[in-house]
């Protein structure tokens, strides 16, 4: 008895501490299998085609010294690289079509829905998990601009739900379990940008509901277990758990504060644009004939977007590798070294340019597509290369300008003194603020991910800008958005209501109106059970203690009334027809 | 019309923006008169009275290379250093008995318990604000094992509540005014480690009652903005917002979990013993006549810690110095190198060890005199003494027993591998976690106060096996206790209830009983009233439209309605005895 009560004392842990593990190993092998998906696409090392490109060329004597190849890695004979993307893309299409419908979007307002009480079913269970894990690396390898941190949260989900039922205490009670999936959902955050805080605080701001201090305190526990496997499973081949990790030199002055509220304003005129195009792009396939063929439509956009993407040189690479370069201090793709050729410089600008315009159009078309999207990446790419451009603006002007008041005092004539990788970063958590609507999670989220605890300042400017201009634009986030798009019954927390309405004005039945049709706890034969489903159409009944206290002890479905019935059914029948002399 | 919209709309960020604003102008004074005070307790710059050691010294020739002082820096003739901190800590207890009796203490039990909805009327005016701000630099000068980082707290709260009523919208309305004392007590954190998200955690996690969204976007701004301030004015010198900046050269390996766990372990253990001593000398003090000689209290506990810490080098210097001694990778007075003579490394061990024991015991009794007493740094620091002991001895072990199987394979024979300046952190972590019972914000306060990001794992280990722990031991953490001990109405919304209850059942007045005594909205004469408070004895009147439709509208105070009643009947009598032919 006393271990049975330690058990359901502990089980809470215990669950949350399983959850960790599996969204951190699902997390570590999605990493590793992506980058071998990206690798493979270009190429494979001969004998040994289950090895990436670092891999293969790990230990040999060809090595080229900038690691961009050696004589076992054989590159595909390719035309703009594209087959790859479409034999990807296309799959990860089929799979989701074939086996797991749910699997598609992010899932972020989905289970967003789910954890204010809504029930999906199969939208967290075991097909799901494994086709999501699948499709989301095919999709990420296949260069859409999509990526892989919004699935993960999805998928860190479903691992909580399945956990979930192994303990009755959670699976039995939904209550109880959306608790589980608040901690989890934190976990899909916190391995996907190695944000343990920033995890915890992003299921507390945006994806929970109901959020008590025990559930903080096991979604801590949860998402640093999860990242600390992660940690040790070292997909990147790097100790950090970091993933932009950067280091400037130089601090930030006072008067960047204006440009970075600037950039902030920008994020959120360009989040509240994103919003309104990409519904009603998803309102247009939802109601056209296009929403017929998604596979035709995962295909085509896969080949519009290799094809415009492989001239320009920073939308061929990797979407998250576009923005570590551009978050350095001095990128070597971006020469922000002053004294480079300015043809050079123009040329570099020019590209960066195209590639903001690229990026911030296609992403429109593609969130939404059959196939696992990530919006995050793609959001803070956006970012950063808008930061990115306002950095070397201002960076010219002071180094033009040197006495003006605003920057005389702080920088020196001759020096450099802004660092445009920091204008990169605080870009990106504009954008992604304007999207998403987040504030305090985007700034811990963004800390954690660069590493840059002194930053705090311009990330939250730039956060508060683009929540306050998106919000002059349209109050709700994308996730929001599509929770009204797909029509899901879900009950926002943050709106305020005047509490003006006495709750007699709407509850109903009002004075002459018929009883409410309840069902009784006890006393209720399987036939008026029968009689009350057949003479009623409500979707469900409250069940009471009895007619004379009226106390609600639950609600039942009409579809789950049936289910039952249909059992209780059959097996009278049986009773009834076996002869009774047999 | 739309100016006081927009107003109405605004003045939500602009009250905490300017709490932020004077709470960071708060600590900036506090701590440049706190570091003014340390130094004048042992002397003085001769013609410049204002200036601190370090100032004074700053332009000096004759400046000591080591910085210990100048020709120009007089230093007192005093015994044992002891007669100006006896004069700082009688100052600091007669001002607070004289003009704000409210200012002892932490005042973050009482904070808490205002912001669930009890009102303790003064505790957060102007004269609180003042005499805190005075007294608790004049406590911290004079050497007594408390902080100023829970003052901190109670002031920045003392500014909200002030600035709060410059806003009739947050100034009239006690719910409203509750939101911005929650981002004010955030801001308090924030200034008082240079902790802004870690501060909004801890207003969320341990002090606030009610904490919506739109309250923690508030608390976080607020809590920038002052850090910032602070930031800004740039008290210490050094433009590290980070208190105990370290960097350590060395990762922690897997095995080491088990002593941070143990030190976990330890500092619940510690934090456990350390509550119920305290309340039993607080309740000591409450019945017996100890209470009324708070100030002769005050000057013997200054004299014995003056006394007893002066022998060893570890308690002379300041609290938050030595935690920051004791966190570094080296420390120059703790000796981790391995090769340093086997007598030196005793004396410095069994300094350690001494002074463990003093702070661990002295704390107990200084916790709760009449001078306001920070909790935060007294705790740390008996824990980073605790960790840096156990980090020794861990270090030993490894050096001594290289080929154990835990740690064979992490670290390398005749290396160190172990950084005893991470137990320190952990042991501080662990402690503040025994005595507070937090964990999120915890964990997230001292990796900003570090700047480790990556030791986040070891600081949860600690923090959770310390709450457990603790929690084994009384399931309350200090302030809670304080609540308790001096009895303010305070339901804690921690704690779970089962719902078996009808409201039926516990709903008074039952069937049979009288009707409840209730004030009508409308109709009701001050001779009703008059009566109504004459014949019963009830605390209080709640407030219904009409006894037709009894809709509840408010909660009258017997207290509040005598005041209204007063102030008519003086008016009622003056227009009876005015003669009327006058």
């Amino acid at each position: 008895r006393t271990l049975k009560g330690l058990h359901d004392a502990w089980s809470g842990w215990l669950v949350v501490l399983l959850v960790g593990l599996a969204a951190g190993t699902c997390a570590g092998l999605i990493d590793i299998v992506t980058k071998w998906l990206t690798d493979v696409k270009l190429g494979t090392c001969s004998g040994k085609f289950w090895l990436n490109q670092e891999s293969c060329c790990w230990n040999s004597h060809t090595a080229e010294p900038s690691g961009t190849g050696c004589s076992e890695w054989k590159t595909w004979a390719t035309i703009f690289g594209v087959e790859n993307t479409l034999i990807f893309a296309s799959l990860a299409a089929l799979l989701v079509k074939m086996f797991a419908p749910y699997a598609c979007g992010s899932g972020i307002p989905e289970v967003k829905t789910i954890l204010s009480g809504f029930i999906i079913r199969g939208y967290l269970g075991k097909w799901t998990l494994l086709i999501k894990s699948i499709t989301a690396p095919l999709a990420v390898a296949s260069n859409l601009s999509l990526g892989k941190e919004g699935p993960l949260v999805h998928i860190a989900s479903c691992c909580g739900n399945i956990f979930a039922h192994l303990f009755p205490k959670y699976g039995k009670n939904e209550a109880k379990k959306r608790e589980v999936l608040s901690a989890a959902a934190a976990a899909g955050v916190s391995v996907a940008f190695g944000a343990p805080v920033g995890g915890v605080l992003f299921s507390l701001e945006e994806v929970s509901y109901y959020f008590p201090m025990k559930t903080l305190w096991r979604s801590f526990f949860c998402a640093l277990t999860a990242a600390f496997i992660l940690r040790s499973i070292n997909p990147f081949g790097n100790s950090h758990l970091v993933m932009f990790y950067v280091t400037y030199n130089k601090p930030w002055f006072l008067f960047e504060l204006v440009p970075f509220a600037l950039i902030g304003a920008l994020g959120g005129l360009y989040g509240a644009a994103f919003i309104h195009a990409n519904l009603a792009w998803c309102k247009f396939r939802k109601n056209s004939k296009l929403g017929n063929y998604p596979i035709l439509e995962v295909v085509v956009v896969t080949f519009i977007t290799a094809a415009a993407s492989y001239p320009n040189p920073y939308t061929r690479i990797d979407a998250s590798m576009m923005i570590a370069e551009l978050v350095k201090e001095c990128g070597p793709v971006m020469q922000n070294n002053l004294l480079v050729k300015i043809s050079q410089r123009c040329q570099s600008f020019s590209n960066l340019a195209l590639a903001l315009l690229f990026k911030g159009i296609i992403t429109v078309f593609t969130f939404g597509i059959k196939v696992p999207t990530g919006l995050f990446i793609p959001s803070m790419g956006v970012g950063a290369i808008m930061g990115r451009l306002i950095g070397v603006g201002v960076e010219q002007l002071v180094y033009n300008y040197p006495d003006c008041a605003l920057w005389k005092t702080s920088c020196h004539a001759g020096h450099s003194c802004v660092t445009p990788g920091l204008y990169a970063m605080v870009g990106a958590a504009a954008t992604l603020g304007g999207v998403t609507r987040m504030t305090v999670s985007l700034v811990v989220i963004m800390f954690e991910l660069t590493g840059g605890l002194q930053y705090i300042v311009p990330l939250m400017a730039a956060a508060m800008f683009s929540k306050w201009v998106g919000d002059a634009f349209g109050n709700e986030g994308i996730y929001d958005g599509h929770i009204r798009l797909n029509g899901y019954p879900f009950l926002d927390n943050k709106e305020e209501f005047t509490h003006t309405t006495l709750a007699t004005d709407v509850m109903r039945p009002r004075r002459g109106d018929q009883p409410l049709t309840v069902i009784e706890q006890e006393g209720m034969t399987v036939g008026d059970l029968e009689h009350l489903v057949r003479t009623t159409k409500y979707n469900g009944f409250p069940v009471i203690t009895s007619h004379e206290s009226q106390q609600l002890i639950g609600y039942l479905y009409r579809r789950d009334l049936i289910l039952a019935l249909g059992g209780q059914m059959a097996r009278l029948n049986v009773i009834v027809e076996t002869p009774i002399n047999s």
